[in-house]
């Protein structure tokens, strides 16, 4: 995601506590919010769910102190998303 | 990364098997292949190492039964690389 010039560490910071309330979702085997070494405005989020179910369940409700809506405000265009099937390695639940 | 023509499934194969070669590697986290769901020749590896000295000195010694020339042979072009620092959410050991 990247966020308007300037914002990058507050979306780092909205994404967080986004995160802190996915702690307990059932099927969120992962939800990781990381910055860029390079593009400060840029953060990526490195998640793993159980199946597509659950994310969307999760990522609709009530997300707690924050919600999805106070992220989008922050981003400078639509999210870029790379869907994918973790096939195994060390580190994988 | 991403395969020549039709050669993802063996560039994923053979990702796997540097995979079990790094599970006992110092100051490896996390190091898992993982397939895209709309491009069958590309692979993505998402890597957590405990810095970059740990990465370089795993991924530079002899890997066990695969090494990372058999990776490249395989390669269209050269990896893209995504730099990242992880902040915080669940999963994170």
């Amino acid at each position: 995601m990247v966020a308007h010039p300037g914002q990058g560490a507050a979306l780092a910071a909205t994404l967080l506590r986004v995160a802190d309330g996915l702690r307990a979702a059932p099927g969120c085997e992962m939800y990781v919010i990381n910055a860029s070494a390079d593009e400060p405005d840029t953060v990526w989020v490195t998640e793993v769910w159980a199946d597509a179910e659950a994310s969307d369940r999760a990522l609709s409700a009530d997300l707690g102190e924050v919600g999805i809506g106070e992220v989008l405000e922050l981003l400078a265009g639509p999210p870029e998303l790379v869907d994918l099937t973790p096939l195994g390695g060390p580190g994988l639940r």
